[in-house]
């Protein structure tokens, strides 16, 4: 019997109020209204952000709410006025939406889209309402996501098509942490063949960042972990060197710029600590050297460098999903993952149901966790 | 009478110890050795970064010294192995060398050359000694340029030959303060017809970026200054509008984006302030905004700011000497001089002769004077 146009009732992981364990339980889902797209999700990432905002340290974190923002799964039904989807697509949720008509789409200089930011950041559809209700109240919505639910309601410009033949437990994963790293190196950096960089972090992100280096040619590719297991890890993906800074007799920056000649062309920083950006920056070569934030930092963080540090040619910079268009070019990643030019299966360690999300999130801050996927069906 | 390759004895002004007065005397200038070059200086600049080390905050300072890097004068005599400039040439001296032959200069990346960095810092000439000795001391050489002089010694990839019918009171201030100011905007930062510009700080430096957002056909150019009397100064050099940010009932961050519908496309920093610095980067537009750290902070001070300016697409970034390359570029600059597309006379609003430069420094504190040309000869 067709669900179109039906209020659906499925399970849901529900964030009741900020630092409360997840509760998975009905939920029911509004039909798509124009413009929206009802999404049947098949696996959902589980990213650091998500904890972040459950841990209630987020200051614009807002409750109830649906968390999750690396979907995957088949378009269920749409609303007037779709046109990019349809019914039966195999489809990622796009937390960074890309509508191509405003101000920033047309810049051609990001990949920030404006068009429905203020209502993403409020937890709410386009419209300024909600799609989810549970236990008689509005649910919100997060990240224009929301993917921890067995169907999901998105905005048309924050879903895309893919390949149906990507499996969509590996797809969900392109829709945060391997693009966020693989898009840092491959877009937002300009690395040339030859160019040293230094990635402080190996997580799903850091790792990925390595793909992107390698992808460019890049010379040494040296990661920088506290962690000796992820040694292995980063190797793996095509690292070159790898510094565990805590076994140093000097200084990260002074390791670095040591076995460069001058500190490296890019450095990277997928840790979300502020004072690993700094030793980020301050590992660049002078003259030109370019750091990019990629890490989200906690609220109320600051970042710190002398001056003399730009002015002398080093530049700081930063992305949001790694700099990568999703409607436009998430497509391609997944062609470059079926083509075996992008790996994506190595970062799934661990797997749980839906009913077990909160399990996932227990792994997450594990070591030899890179990434966890939820299986929503 | 021939004084190639004898002492010269003449007067400069020696700055003996930190915070003491400059004290104009007799110097001996000895002859250049290979690869050097001496010069007969007839105008030289007085700049704020000679009045810091002055001061005796700058923490690599060092004494006796002659101070001055804005200088301009005739070749009398080079050393062996000089082909680039010859006795007679109308030249500029530059604190930002070229050599050509190092990393730094075949990048193409950057105006910085490494060739004589460390003597350079250390005030000795590249083997290490000095040309001046007064009282019979050796007294230090400065930023490679030492023009508070009537002779003074560089290597020959510190001086540049320009058009000898230039005159050279213009041309000295070429050596700083102008280039500084012209290049940031028309060679480091990108700036696309239409774009808009924010530039805090109407010195010499603030004006001369003001000079290239109306070459690069800036579309608002927004001065920003503490001194109401510099809003006529920014409106002849092309200013679209001033805003002076102790008069507004919000911040200046607030003021910008307002006026701009998002934020500048580029903000520069002349002030050598670290708060204004952060204000220019967060006035500068979500995606692609860039601020351009320009200005001198005292020793010790930092920047500061929340990551997730950058991970929203802004830029922080710096440049010495505009990012101009000394020898290839600055002969172009005087040309545009000579041409009147570049204003250089109207920054002179004050003239001393060698022996009264303690008072070029008491003008330069004082908000009406833009740049004070002291007269060597």
């Amino acid at each position: 019997m067709s669900t179109v146009g039906k209020t659906i009732t499925c399970k849901a992981a529900i964030a009741w109020g900020p630092g409360e364990e997840l509760s998975v339980e009905d939920v029911e889902v509004l039909p798509p209204r124009a413009h929206e797209v009802r999404i049947q999700l098949y696996y959902t990432g589980v990213c650091h952000t998500d904890a972040y905002t459950l841990s209630g340290k987020d200051p614009e974190g807002a409750f109830p709410v649906v968390l999750g923002h690396e979907g995957a799964g088949i378009v269920e039904s749409v609303g007037e006025g779709v046109t990019s989807v349809k019914p039966g697509d195999h489809v990622v949720a796009l937390y960074t939406p890309e509508c191509g008509e405003c101000k920033f789409c047309k810049s051609g200089k990001t990949n920030l889209c404006g068009k429905i930011r203020a209502t993403q950041g409020q937890g709410l559809m386009p419209d300024g309402t909600t799609r989810f209700r549970a236990r008689g109240k509005d649910i919100l919505h997060f990240m224009g996501t929301s993917t921890f639910s067995q169907y999901t309601v998105v905005a048309d410009i924050s879903v895309v098509a893919v390949d149906p033949k990507a499996p969509m437990d590996r797809t969900c994963l392109l829709g945060c942490g391997i693009t966020t790293g693989y898009g840092a190196a491959t877009i937002t950096a300009k690395i040339s063949p030859g160019d040293n960089v230094a990635i402080f972090g190996a997580g799903c992100v850091g790792l990925s960042v390595i793909q992107g280096a390698v992808q460019k040619k890049a010379g040494k590719i040296i990661v920088v972990d506290v962690n000796d297991s992820k040694e292995e890890w980063a190797k793996k993906f095509g690292a070159t060197d790898f510094v565990n800074p805590t076994k140093l007799s000097r200084s990260i920056t002074e390791e670095l710029i040591a076995m460069t000649d001058g500190g490296v062309d890019y450095a990277f920083d997928c840790t979300g600590n502020v004072q690993v950006m700094r030793a980020a920056l301050e590992s660049c070569h002078k003259g030109w050297g370019e750091c990019i934030i990629i890490g989200v930092a906690a609220a109320g963080q600051e970042i710190s460098t002398r001056p003399f540090q730009l002015v002398t040619g080093r530049v700081w910079r930063g992305c949001a999903f790694g700099g990568v268009k999703g409607r436009s070019q998430l497509p391609g990643l997944v062609e470059d993952y079926m083509e075996d030019k992008l790996k994506v299966d190595d970062f799934i360690t661990h797997r749980f149901p839906l009913s077990e999300i909160s399990a996932a999130f227990g792994a997450m801050k594990q070591g030899d966790c890179i990434r966890a996927v939820v299986d929503t069906l």
